[in-house]
Parts: structure tokens; C-alpha cells; sequence
């Protein structure tokens, strides 16, 4: 007897392990556990049948994710059924159903309502949009409301983008590899596209979909030409035809001197008509193979890419070139901000607001000029990007980086939500207070309708995708709030986890605690107070803020923090760059004053003596080292409230975060280890009472070397 | 009613397509499908309890092994009992069990017998062994007996593996890419090695284990030194931990400059007391880490890398001085006798043997000559390497390479059990008549204890493991003919096809049938008639027999193939490079008369006029347009074979394998198309009647390029 029940619970524990029933993370968010207590009840009291009179791909879309998700939340399989029903769902466009009882004006064609209702005496909940993405969408809304515990009695949600283009960026090389990706090569499979379409593209479209992503440029924005041959112009076109149905687009980024690579044209001057002719002839091909194709992305100039600057022309001539060839076919084009020239000795934070804030009002009405959130290069924090309010003739688009090349790679928790919402709430004043960066990005604050977001990508063939459970966090906020900029990180980070894990607020309050302070932890111990850009060659993986031996001048880290041995920070007030006069009179004002600059900025602005008081009361040089002990001490906590959740989260899921998160805390320490043994050599200052010194000394952190570093071509 | 009806189509439909569920391959042949018909009756009778006394982490692999499969075959769980029971399965070693009813001398520490036996008078089975490895190898024989449909009435098997060391290569570099892997990055994930062991690398054990693998090298023979170092040493040991209970031993390629890379010393040269203490030390610090470290393997002097030869010393040198580093440990040392040289002139087939044969008897006693099946590089066809009964004082390791380098890579169905079982069966003729390779390998031939057999894996971070599902047959037929040599290699498919698709005749023949021709049909549509090595430079992927201009002669196909206007073939009989007189006297004799050359190596052996008369009756040119034709026609008919399964396959296997027959075809046109271009560019003959001229002209195919091909890092 007693044999026979240990072996249950071996079984179960067989079971646990066995590969197919595993918790590997390849379910993302829409993971769809069985309930528990009494919400399978709650749900499939609301979902005893499925009213969908829809039949294109994308409504029959809808209509098996919600059979499939239901069906694996509570066990029970809906009815589908073609008339009212009490506790139906019913998916409905005006041109499936005729008439609707609710107004769909205002939601153009990707919103949605989800409305409680009676219909013929039954009570119902009705999805309707204008269109079957709409409806799409409105499922995934109405699954994310059932799964994270909401009330399903008396629904009435309208919902519509705020931004029109969510655009996710893949750094994915034609030869699988992936720039700064840390979850392993790239899911395109080139080499056996257009034949081979594994379910995995599938999935991925249904992830974006669900959380509102609508475009996906495929291909690395260091791009090569061969994109654009004919071959692979069909294999992007194979996976257009899975993603559709999903409401995804794909786009490309293109190379500037692709007519010259792959035709043997003399130049790739915008203004000759010949390489207009060409860029017009490739569109042409493009459409024909992918007629609702997006358009193309483009960093030309920046960083070895060629562009028109080559010929003496500006990037508006030439994004005004490309955006006249994919024009006729509703194309768009995304320019890129992200540049700045070994040649130009100004501080490399103002060169993108120099070069293209006198193009304002030059670029043509299907181009977007592309932005980072920060004025550098995806910082663990930067001030934002001042050329937002700065443009208005020119509809910006945002670009976040998903994937984490500077914040911890794909080890570190780190959740992103707090960086993008700090970046979108920030205020750019450029229309008097309220200018936020949102209103920027969604078009509202100079009445643009062409509006787009974009992330760099944390996606690989990792089985969970994202190199990690919790870097799929990231993923899902930039959807989240590229579909609604107001959304708060926190609720993204609740809805997430309780989709993730569970919705047990047991699991979610520690879950989601973590989450919220994990950003501000890796500033702590990466580069609080201010500082940016201090990490190894290359890698952009550990700290190194002695490097001073590149050959371009702001490729070292001693470029920006300045330190000497009277204090550290970049002057970017008059007294030194004046890249403070770049934002709007207020802001500027604001920023070029020690005292008024948020202290999270201080360094960024200012160059401040190791001994000036803070507003704590305390000297710069002891406050920078209790911001390094503070990210140090955040992730032990971390470790500590994760061993409390284990008896609540799957083994496998638990382990690797308990192993990412021991790694972490090794890493956080090495961070503020070696950062403080380089400034305490410069600022040559004792640790302040309770600070440990460092564990080795400054020459065994410079000795340590990484060649095997990923995401790093 | 009807829409209820309907409803649950559809919900069949999406539980099949919902990630969790779906066919993956990721489980290969322990899929352990829920069994059909009356087999799970049978099987449930035969395993209606488990005793189980040992409680080493092998004897719980085994256990739990059997709980995991039986519960998916039949539903049930099996008891653990201590006890005699009716229908149990019983595993015992003299050490679990005190004394046994069977006898177990002669299987050594890995064999093991199954035997139906009556205890207390309860019909049981009995799996039993010397050691617990031996068990864990009894259970899954045992599985694939229930699993292939075997009678579990009568049983009585004994089996113990013929050769020691049954190791796979993995030529995985320390960044991700896979030398020759086309089933995407490598598994190692040593960025985050030792503290993340995600559970890839159990079950990449337990497939090993489930076909007798027993050792595994975990990076390429292109070696860097970098896996010698302390890191690395420590993320080799954390594989080592996962791997141990399923009695795989962890063996390291090495790099032979590594003391001057790693410790700056002046040389590398064997003799030198300095070199010799290093890897001396070397050993030690891996053996700290890793006390059960398997050994080394080495590619020296071969192919760019450095070895004992810059010293002018010899390869027995090299390979003696590490043996005597690993010695003490119990370790061995594996030195490939893949050679060749730059500056020298002789036909590259004849340089191993030319530099190994003279080294016969100077090895020390723990090292193995790792020789590649062929005297080239794992051609579509080769003779058997003349060395294989050339040294009988040495221990001759075969090197077969499972990754299909020349085969079709990941798309092509090219099973290569036939490859296999072709060069095992082939007779040196060392010792008379029935010298086969298999008795040289196993040891029997020359009294050899130390014995082993390799192959490159084809393993990658793919969701199949291998690329494509076909190609887990490879892996698997690799580790059951390394067991067992004498198996057949259709035994081996109707196996792996009963364990991977369905115990169904109806749909093991056919599978086994398209199978078991598909190697002779690549032979015939890249090389037939004895050709070689005429495959585009670097990747190796697609035809170029022209190619003519590489910098060494014998990487050039024109070296190979030696067509002119009167023939083709490689003379290598006297009146050539003489390799016939490499092999033993009677099979020199046949291979050096054309009459006697079997005619699928004849021009392997030959240059042979193109109007010459085969057998058949047919010219020389007529045969080889004719093989090339029944090549394609042979991947035409697996197409059509594959068609008649969709109702017996899943969709997503059936999908993938109907995508990659659809390449293949193509593929197999191509290579026949561009090779009879060029062939008849120099024959200058009209292809006989019935033969369509190639699609394109000569020019079109060497225009051809493949800049993104994988697997050529």
C-alpha cells in the first residue's frame, strides 16, 4: 500500500519532468494553466459557447484560441454554436452580424468592445469591432480579463491603439545569427524558408497579436543586400502569409548600397534617377510578392552603414527617395536618429538632434524618423531623447530596446516596464507642461496620424524564447504599452505575472515587487546617479569604466564619466556641451542646474565634486557608493523572496530563475566591485563605514576577458 | 447538436495544434506513444509493477524511465513494489538482489540480460546486470522490445555492447556554432554554464543512454584552447554531473599549442619535460573536476591545426605524451589519423595510411587511432579506409559522422545505416577471408580490449534535435550498430520507425522502404559509380564539379573526378597513385582490375573511357547519366510514398518531411542537372534517349552561390 502510493507520487513527479508536460516557457503568457478554486467556474459560466459567425483566417483565428485557451484553463470543451446562448461569447463585425447592439465608432480598425449583454433573454458577452483584427484582438482582451481574476459579469470595455505602427525591430542576420541577441540565433530559419514554415512562426504571431504587436521587421538594421534578392524576398513573403491572420505585417530594413551590390550600379545617390528607378523596380518586386508588405527601415549613415551623406545629401533626401518608391503601394518608411560620426568631435549626446532637427518639415509624409529612447544607446537610464518635441512637422517613432544589451543580457531580472513608462511619461514641455513623450509618440501633441513604436527584440530560438521566463516580461509591456502609452508598468507587470505564473496575489504581490525595483537595482549597480556607458569592449557585458585605449574617442567609457580627481559627470550644461539648450527652455533650464536636475540625471549633466552634498546630506562619493551597495543588496532580496515562492512556481521554471538569479548577484557585485575599486583609485577616498571594499583589486577586474560573449557578431 | 458536433473537431484539432501537445520530434524514439490496438494490454501485463531495489541515481534512472514510458504507452502507472508480484518488472544486479536465477558472466559492466522467469510463482520478467548502467541499458531494451511490437511472453535476451567506447563528436565551438551542424547552434549553452542546466541536457542523456552512447565530446576538434582553462573545466564538469547516471563519460578535444596559448611557454613540442609537465598538471586539474573524465581527443597536423610534426616529432610522439598525462587516471587519448598535407604531392586518399601504418605498435597502451571510414571525408560512398586492418597493434577507432556533411545536410532523406553497415561489413582481408572492418573495430580481429567507435554527431539546439526527423535516425542507428555491429541496418530502421511513427506494418514498411534506398539514391544523384568530393567549396552543400582554382590541389573536385575527353575516374591502380596496393593483397588485387572493382567504386579506382561497356552493356556515360536519373526518381517516389502516410502521421511530422522531400527533389535535380552539364561539356555526348536535358545551362549553375549556408562557420 504504501508502495503503491509512492508510486503516485513518483508518477506525478514523472510526469512534472517529462519533456511535453514541461514548463519550458515556450507558452509565453498565453501559457492558459488550469484554473483554480473557483475561477474555471466564474470562466466557463461566461464561455459555455462561442458565437462566431466570422469565417476569414484571422476570425477563425480568434475563434480556435479561444477553444484552445478555454479548453485548457478549465478542461471543458465550448460549444460552437450559431445562435444566442446563455453564457456565450460572441465575436461579431458588422459585416458577420448584420447590426450590433454597441457603437463601434472611434475604433478604427484594430479596436475593439467587450460588452456584457442580454440578447433574446440570455446574457451574453458580446466582442465587436470594425474588423476581424479587432475581433482578434478583443479576444485576447477579454482572455487576459478572465485569466487575471476580473470580474466577467458586467464587462464594458472600449479599447483602441493609440499608436498606429508596434513594430517589433529583429537584429536577426541572414546567417542566424543575432546582433545583441542573448536567446539564441535567430527563429527565421533562411535557409529552408519559403519551404519549411515550423509552428513556431505560428506562435510567434499569436504571442504579438495578443499583446497588440502589428508589424515585425525581420532582418538586422545592419543590413546585408541579399535581403532584397529575389530568393529572399520569397522566404519573407512565406512568412508574411503565416503572420497575416494575426495582423501582422513584415517590413525590412534595407542597405543603402544594395542597388550598387546587387545591380552594379555605379552609385546609390538619392538624386539619381537611376537608383530611384531601382529602389521603385525592388518595391514593385516586393509587392508583388507581399501586397500588404510595410515598408522599410533604414539606419544609413550611422555607425560604418553607408547613406546619402555619402553623396552629399541629407537623410531626408535620402528617406524621401525610398519613400517614394514603396508610396504608391501604401508603404512606409522608418529613418533611423541613431547616428553621430568618428569625425565630429561634439558630444556624441547632441549629434542626432544636430543632424536632424534642421530636416524638420523636409521628410515626405510616409516617413518616420526612428529615435531611441535616450540620446546615447539604450543606457540603463538615459534622460530622454531631446529631438522628441523637437520635430513636430515629423511624426517620430520611439525605439526601445527590448532585448537587454546593457541591462543584464539575458540573466539579469530586469524588468523593463519602469524604463519605457519613465521614458513616455517624461515631459518634453515642448508645448508647455503636459508635452509628454507619449503625446509625442501616439501623434497627439502636434496632430500626427502616422505614428509608430518600436522594440529591438529579445526573441531567439531559447525554448523560451527570450533567454529567460522574466525577459519575456519585457516583450509583453512593450506590446502593452505600444498599444496603450498610459498603461502603468505595475499593472502591465500584475497582468503578466498573473498570466505567467498564476494569479494568486500570494504569487503576484512578491512577483511583481521584484519586478518593479529590478530596474532601478541594475542603475544601482551598473551606473547609478547619472553615469552611462561604462561597459567592456564590444560585449557590452561587464563593467569596464577604465577602458580609454578605442580608437574613437565615444566608444570609451572614460568619455562619459569623466572622473578626475576632483569629481566625475559629463558637463552638458554651457560651461560644457551645451546639449542641455537641445531640450525645450524649461527642461533645459531644469538640466543645466545641479540643484534642479533629478539626481537620477545628476552625472548624466553635470561633472560634480566627489564631495558635494546631495540632498541627503550626504558627499557624491558616498552616495555613489550606497547606490552601488543598494542594487547589490536588491538582488539578494530577490533571491530571498524567490526561495519563498518555490513551493508555488513549477520546478523547472523556478530553477532557472533561481540560477539566473545567483548569477545575477554574482554579476551586480562584480559591477559595483570593480566600478568602485576604478573610482576609489581616482577619486582616492576611503568607503564610507559599512561599505566592503571591493573583493580583488582594480587589476584583476581589468584582467578579466570574455571572448566567447554572446549576441556580440 | 450538429455545432457540438462540430466543436469538438475542432477542439481535437487545436489540442493536437497547441504547442504542448504537438509532435515536435523533441521526444525522438522515446516518444512512448500512447499504444494502439491490444499492444498496450500486452505491455500493461507484462509491467504491472516495478521492483526496484537499487537506489543509485543510475538503478532510479532506470526506474523512473520505465514509470515515465509506460505511463504514456498505456495510460497506467505502473506500482513500485518490493515484493514478487505477478506481471512485475524486476531490475536486479547481484548487489541489489543477493543472488540471481541467471547468470551474468561474460556481460561485463554493461550488458545485461532480460529473461521471463516464474519467482513465488508469479510470472515476471527480470531485467539483470552486473552494475547499474547495465540495467538502465536492460530497461530500455526492454521498452524497445514492448514498444516494437516484440512478444513480452517468453523472453530471454542477453546482450552486452561489442566495442568500449561508443562516443559521439561534437564539433560545437565554444561560441554557439556547430562545425558541420545543421540542426541549428550547439546544446552546449556554455555562456551560462555551470549555473544553468536546463533539462535539454537530461534528455539529451537519456536518448544517448537508450541506444548504449556511453562517452560524448563536447567540442570540436578544431579546438580552442579556451576548454582547457579553469571556467570552462568547471562548466565540462557540470555536464559531466547531468550526464554521469546515464553512464556517459565527458572526453575534450584539445588544441596542441594550448600550453604556449594558455601558459605562454616557448613550445609545444612533445618531447620537451616542460610540455609534458603541463599537460601533466592539465590532467590533473580536469581530473580534480571531473574524476571519471573520459580522455582526449586530438586532431594534430591535419587541416591548419598545429601538432607534434612542427616539432618533428611523430604523431605516435603527440599522441603518447598526453596519454601519459591522462594515464594515472584511467584515461585515454584518441588521435585521428585524419591527415593530409599541403606539400605533398601524393594522392590525398594514400597520406594517412602513409604516415599512420609506419607509427603501428609505437602507441602507448591507452591510445586509440581514430580513422574515418574512407580515405577522403565522409563522401556519399568511399571504400573502407585502407588502414582498418593495416595496424594490428593499434586499436583503430572508427570516426563516422552522423551530421550529413555530403549527404543533404538537414533536408535530405539519406538514412545512413546502409553507409554504416557497408563499410563495418567490408573485408580487409587482414587475416584472411572475413577480416571485416567490424572485427578490427570491435577489437576481435587482433585481440584488441581497448576499442572504440565514433560519430560526429548531428546534433543541434533544433527543436528535433537533428534537424529533421529522418535524421534522428542517423544518431540512432550510429549508437545501435556501435553496441552491436553485426545489426542490419533495416533491422535498425523498422526499430527506429515503430518507436518514432507507429508499430503499424503499414506504416514501418514503407517508411523502411523509402529508409533503406535513400542512401544509394543521394550516391546517385551527387556521386554514383565511385566519384567523390564534387560538392561547392566551403559549405560542401550543393554540386561544382567544376571547380578547379582552390589554392591546394586535392580541395579542388577536378582533383577528384578527372574527367577529360576520353573518361573519368582517379586512376589509382599502378599505373596511377598506386592506393590499391594501401589495402591487403586479395582486395588489392580486385580493386586494381576495373573487371574486378565493383562498379559502384569504379571510378573511385579508375579512369575509365566514357564509351567503355559496363556490365550492364551500357557505355560508362550512359550508366552514369542513367544512375543520375534513377536518383531523382528514387526521391520522386519517396514523395509519393510519404503522400499515401498523411493519414498515418501527425501533421506537424508529416509537414516537415513532406517540406524537406520537396527540397530534396529539387535538390537531387540540381545535382544531376549541373553535374551532367559539366560532364557532358567534356564527354561531348548526347545523353542517351529517355534522359531530359538539364534545366539550365552550365553557366547558370556555376553561378549559383550560398553565402548563408549552414554548418561552415
Amino acid at each position: 500500500m504504501l508502495a503503491r502510493l509512492f508510486c503516485w507520487t513518483i508518477a506525478s513527479a514523472m510526469a512534472a519532468a517529462s519533456p511535453a508536460m514541461a514548463e519550458d516557457g515556450y507558452d509565453l503568457w498565453l501559457r492558459h494553466a488550469k484554473a483554480e478554486g473557483s475561477m474555471p467556474q466564474a470562466i466557463a459560466r461566461h464561455a459555455t459557447a462561442i458565437m462566431a459567425p466570422g469565417n476569414s483566417a484571422t476570425a477563425l483565428a480568434a475563434r480556435d484560441e479561444l477553444v484552445r485557451s478555454l479548453t485548457k484553463i478549465g478542461g471543458v470543451v465550448p460549444a460552437l454554436t450559431d445562435a444566442p446562448q446563455e453564457g456565450a461569447i460572441w465575436l461579431a463585425t458588422l459585416a458577420s452580424a448584420g447590426n450590433l447592439p454597441v457603437k463601434l465608432d472611434g475604433l478604427g480598425q484594430e479596436g475593439y468592445v467587450i460588452r456584457s449583454l442580454t440578447r433574446n433573454g440570455r446574457a451574453m458577452t458580446l466582442i465587436a469591432a470594425n474588423s476581424d483584427i479587432g475581433l482578434l484582438y478583443g479576444t485576447y482582451a477579454w482572455l487576459r480579463l478572465a485569466e487575471t481574476g476580473a470580474s466577467l459579469d458586467r464587462l464594458d470595455v472600449r479599447s483602441a491603439p493609440r499608436v498606429k505602427l508596434r513594430l517589433l525591430n529583429h537584429w536577426d542576420n541572414l546567417d542566424g545569427t543575432v546582433e545583441r541577441g542573448y536567446a539564441g540565433q535567430s527563429i527565421w530559419d533562411w535557409w529552408r524558408l519559403p519551404d519549411w514554415k515550423g509552428p513556431r512562426y505560428t506562435d510567434y504571431a499569436r504571442a504579438n497579436a495578443s499583446i497588440g504587436i502589428n508589424g515585425t521587421v525581420l532582418n538586422n538594421v545592419n543590413a546585408k543586400s541579399d535581403s532584397l534578392t529575389a530568393p529572399y524576398i520569397a522566404k519573407a513573403a512565406a512568412l508574411a502569409d503565416v503572420f497575416r491572420p494575426y495582423g501582422i505585417k513584415i517590413y525590412l530594413s534595407v542597405k543603402w548600397t544594395a542597388p550598387m551590390e546587387l545591380s552594379g550600379l555605379k552609385t546609390a545617390d538619392p538624386m539619381d534617377p537611376q537608383v530611384a528607378a531601382w529602389w521603385k523596380a525592388k518595391a514593385n518586386e516586393i509587392y508583388k510578392a507581399i501586397p500588404d508588405f510595410g515598408g522599410f527601415l533604414v539606419k544609413a549613415n550611422s555607425e560604418g552603414q553607408p547613406g546619402p551623406q555619402d553623396y552629399k545629401r541629407s537623410h531626408a533626401d535620402g528617406a524621401n527617395m525610398l519613400a517614394a518608391a514603396v508610396k504608391p503601394h501604401g508603404g512606409i518608411v522608418m529613418w533611423r536618429a541613431f547616428v553621430y560620426a568618428h569625425d565630429n568631435p561634439d558630444d556624441r549626446a547632441k549629434q542626432a538632434y544636430s543632424d536632424f532637427k534642421p530636416l524638420d518639415g523636409q521628410f515626405a509624409d510616409n516617413v518616420l524618423v526612428q529615435v531611441k529612447n535616450g540620446a546615447i544607446d539604450f543606457q540603463p537610464r538615459e534622460p530622454f531623447h531631446p529631438l522628441f518635441g523637437a520635430m513636430p512637422k515629423t511624426p517620430l517613432m520611439m525605439e526601445f530596446q527590448i532585448t537587454k544589451e546593457y541591462l543584464g543580457q539575458s540573466t539579469h531580472l530586469t524588468y523593463l516596464g519602469p524604463l519605457f513608462e519613465e521614458t513616455l511619461d517624461a515631459d518634453t514641455y515642448a508645448k508647455g507642461k503636459g508635452s509628454t513623450v507619449a503625446k509625442v509618440i501616439d501623434g497627439s501633441l502636434e496632430g500626427h496620424r502616422l505614428t509608430g513604436i518600436a522594440g529591438v527584440a529579445n526573441i531567439g530560438v531559447d525554448r523560451d524564447w527570450s533567454g529567460s521566463i522574466f525577459n519575456q516580461a519585457d516583450w509583453y509591456a512593450f506590446g502593452r504599452l505600444a498599444w496603450n502609452p498610459d498603461l502603468s508598468a505595475e499593472a502591465i507587470a500584475r497582468e503578466w505575472a498573473a498570466q505567467t505564473f498564476s494569479p494568486d496575489p500570494k504569487v503576484v504581490d512578491p512577483v511583481v515587487t521584484m519586478m518593479m525595483g529590478s530596474r532601478e537595482a541594475a542603475v544601482d549597480y551598473m551606473t547609478p546617479l547619472g553615469l552611462a556607458h561604462l561597459m567592456g569592449t564590444g560585449h557590452h557585458y561587464g563593467p569596464a569604466p577604465w577602458i580609454a585605449d578605442l580608437a574613437r574617442p565615444e566608444w570609451n567609457p572614460v568619455y562619459y564619466h569623466k572622473a578626475d580627481m576632483r569629481g566625475i559627470g559629463f558637463d552638458r550644461t554651457k560651461t560644457g556641451s551645451n546639449a542641455v539648450a537641445q531640450y525645450a527652455p524649461p527642461v533645459a533650464k531644469m538640466f543645466a542646474d545641479p540643484k534642479t536636475t533629478p539626481e537620477r540625471d545628476l552625472l548624466w549633466f553635470h561633472h560634480v565634486a566627489w564631495d558635494a552634498k546631495l540632498k541627503s546630506g550626504e558627499t557624491l562619493w558616498n552616495s555613489l557608493v550606497h547606490h552601488y551597495d543598494e542594487g547589490v543588496a536588491y538582488v539578494a532580496n530577490m533571491q530571498k523572496t524567490w526561495e519563498r515562492l518555490r513551493p508555488a512556481v513549477d520546478v523547472e521554471r523556478f530553477n532557472q530563475t533561481k540560477a539566473f538569479l545567483g548569477i545575477q548577484y554574482r554579476e551586480a557585485k562584480w559591477w559595483r566591485d570593480a566600478s568602485l575599486a576604478y573610482f576609489q583609485s581616482i577619486a582616492n577616498r576611503p568607503l564610507p563605514s559599512g561599505s566592503l571594499p571591493p573583493e580583488h583589486d582594480l587589476n584583476w577586474y581589468k584582467a578579466q576577458n570574455f571572448p566567447y560573449a554572446p549576441g556580440h557578431p
